[in-house]
């Protein structure tokens, strides 16, 4: 028996999107309760030429509905960058929940070495389905949610690692 | 066709540490022409009670040398965390490579629901092969690498989101 594309695609996505909620649930509660701006929060940046918290959202939301969009070839719904606050914010993560929701296994999985493009701004990259997910989508997208934590943290948030690897709702 | 339990694992792990040792390569090479210490990216960190770079560094070797061990049954090699110079911290990520290197398909791939325990202060954790790899192996190791990645960036290394995507070995 084997892992299907589907596995370790849609369900990573979601499992993780989920914990990045929780994430931002937690540094809202602690901000709110120390009288801290929540602008501040969505501002932080690790280095002045990489993107904010907003950004690293944003792009954490565009690798899961990008990724799951591409691999059960559909268009992905848009969302145009414009959150401007931390509602906003949590609202995009659980619109892109909402939609990779919608994608079934039958959709996804298929000949594993199909070929994937991806158009950048210099060049087109070419993957394999399978080396699309697991060399390409899933590093970008635990990037972005992983430098969104390190964001919170940098901040003061009261978060540890078991809420970006199990989230609010699994015990351990 | 599907994925192997090792596609999802095995070549993850190194990629990603090849690209690891890129990004460290880098920082040094601007670290030295710019006269700063190399201690100074080791000690850096993004909050107080998190991981120094050195920390991150040895998490991520654990998680994919423990990660690689469980999954083809072996106690994975002692490396007992005494790292000092930037150099052995090189070193400690060669040393997990040529360990990962030596796992075989044949020794991790069978079924993908079969149990595995990972012992933690407080009580042990329970995954069927799958999930461990994609629920928490992958995260947990992601989450060190891109930890670190961060932490270069913050004391200001001139590498990006293709350095730690494909590394220094493939054009793109």
């Amino acid at each position: 028996m084997s892992l299907t594309l589907y596995d370790a695609s849609i369900p990573v996505y979601l499992h993780m999107l989920r914990n990045l909620a929780a994430l931002l649930d937690k540094a809202e509660a602690h901000a709110k309760a120390n009288g801290t701006a929540l602008s501040e929060l969505m501002e932080a940046r690790l280095a002045p030429d990489m993107h904010s918290l907003i950004g690293q959202v944003q792009l954490a939301s565009d690798a899961a509905k990008g990724g799951a969009a591409r691999l059960s070839g559909q268009t992905p719904p848009s969302m145009p960058d414009t959150e401007a606050s931390y509602d906003e914010l949590k609202a995009r993560i659980a619109k892109t929940i909402a939609f990779v929701e919608t994608i079934t296994p039958e959709q996804v999985n298929g000949d594993e070495d199909r070929i994937i493009e991806l158009p950048t701004p210099t060049r087109t990259l070419t993957f394999t389905a399978k080396d699309f997910v697991l060399k390409f989508s899933l590093p970008n997208f635990f990037f972005h949610v992983t430098t969104a934590y390190g964001l919170l943290r940098h901040k003061g948030a009261p978060i540890g690692k078991l809420d970006f690897l199990v989230g609010g709702a699994v015990p351990v």
